[in-house]
């Protein structure tokens, strides 16, 4: 077994690395002067069975474009296996047609990693469910929800409700309802006419409690603020929230500065650089999770 | 026929279209607050032939990916043929294994093409013919030498001899001198002993002579601002440079300005930003010999 990561996510992969007891494979991921990925292996991989960590995070095509090199100088140095460890999936909101003539990202996505030569795929917390069935290749999809929860375990919060900001995440906020054993509400995003700000109704009872609100990805934060709001004029005590994937786009940090957050828990499937990083915002290791799954 | 261009060359999009007298499509091809590439075709191309108009240059992975992305809207929007046009294809210089563990790009970004869902490639003055082995699907192979030499000439130069930086490019500055009817030169580069500056040696004669070196690709303008000093040490009356595809990345322009270069003559392959706008460098047009490629 042979660990290799490319640019998005190094101290994952030393984790990860110290985790399984396997030092990173000796690589180097760069650039040419105009801007071209090049890859050089400086190990053998003949015969091994390769795992190769990145997640296609900001810069997604940068990313995305490094490891399928990095997957085809594996696949021709003639590894046995070539394992792609993608904490964080990239482009995974692509994943239908929401308009005639979409693309559909998610899917060409998972095309290119198996036409790089990838093996098998173990990746976190996918934005649908259905990206599993994007690959013809093996993927084993690990879920944030038991290390958030784990989290809030120890916290010791009473009077504890789960929040889905949106219905697609119910069977998300169900997981860490359970878990916490906590009774969950939903918020109701609706627009009343074209053009006019979204009304939050709150289906369930908050008020009293502290709500936790748990998303896969929170991206420019805006959601999630409106949703905090929400939830604070319905009576909730405080407001947590908590999600797998910290895109943190655009205005995502000053959003979670000012908004009525007392802590934003999140994974480091995507890492904050040091400009993203705020006392309110606290971040829990995968390295053991996707040890375990390696 | 349907005409669509991402965001590497609009302008030569645009003068393709002139060319050929069918408007460019309306698309979009934009980005997300996360960096994620969106396109938005805003017509049909229902059993239509499209033609995409992108060149893989610089930021490369994101102008490949725009590329891929449109080619897989376009084929789930049931064009009947994708025709990729690519005047610069990047990555060509990842063509083969120089060292044990290499990637081969060239054939990898291949590979992602075909995998999108492209019909036929049209691409000019490929690094190595070779790559068009690396497609399963049609290539036009365009060059510029015909381009490059109509310029030289009308610019009756007396006393012209082409000079190749390199023994791989013999056989395109053989073409070039057939139209100019002149004869050649050959740079010999050797390192006589690892460590020491490489001795440029040129086989031919170029004393008195107006040399003009070719290459495919300029990319620091080290090579050639070299060339240029054993060019003129060896008594050549004036040197100019042409080449197909300008990349000019790094150093090269510093280095355009001052190098003992009378004038460089490059294609609209890879379009020059005004930073990259010198009077020295001449600029001449693919587009009719695209337009009738299509
Ligand atoms: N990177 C992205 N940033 C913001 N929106 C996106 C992104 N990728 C896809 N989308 C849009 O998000 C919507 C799908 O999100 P969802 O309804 O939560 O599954 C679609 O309308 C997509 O066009
Ligand atoms: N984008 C690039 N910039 C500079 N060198 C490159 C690039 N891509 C490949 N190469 C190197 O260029 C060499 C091949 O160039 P050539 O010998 O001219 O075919 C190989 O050693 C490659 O590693």
């Amino acid at each position: 077994l042979q660990l290799f990561t490319c640019n998005s996510n190094p101290g994952l992969a030393r984790e990860i690395a110290d985790h399984i007891g396997v030092p990173l494979g000796d690589a180097e991921v760069g650039k040419f002067s105009d801007g071209e990925i090049h890859v050089k292996l400086d190990e053998s991989v003949r015969g091994s069975d390769v795992y190769v960590i990145q997640s296609t995070c900001h810069p997604v095509n940068q990313h995305l474009m490094e490891l399928l090199v990095m997957v085809d100088a594996l696949k021709r140095a003639s590894a046995r296996t070539i394992n792609v460890v993608i904490p964080y999936y990239g482009y995974a909101r692509q994943d239908r047609k929401t308009r005639a003539r979409d693309p559909i990202t998610a899917k060409l996505v998972a095309n290119l990693i198996e036409t790089a030569g990838a093996d098998r795929v173990i990746t976190m917390d996918l934005h649908a469910n259905q990206i599993q069935g994007f690959f013809d290749i093996p993927v084993d999809h690990l879920l944030g929800v038991p290390i958030l929860a784990d989290y809030f375990i120890k916290k010791q919060l009473d009077d504890v409700v789960v929040v889905s900001p949106d219905h697609g995440g119910v069977i998300r906020a169900r997981k860490l309802a359970e878990r916490l054993e906590a009774p969950i509400a939903i918020i109701d995003k609706r627009r009343p006419e074209p053009n006019v700000a979204e009304v939050m109704n709150i289906v369930g009872d908050v008020r009293g409690k502290n709500a936790i609100i748990i998303d896969d990805i929170i991206d420019t934060a805006g959601t999630i603020t409106l949703a905090a709001n929400a939830l604070l004029e319905q009576g909730a005590k405080e407001v947590y929230a908590c999600c797998t994937h910290p895109v943190f786009s655009g205005p995502a940090i000053d959003r979670i500065q000012q908004a009525n957050i007392k802590e934003m828990v999140v994974t480091n499937t995507i890492p904050l650089p040091e400009e993203k990083q705020l006392d309110k915002i606290k971040v829990l290791s995968v390295a053991s999770l996707i040890g375990e799954a390696i």
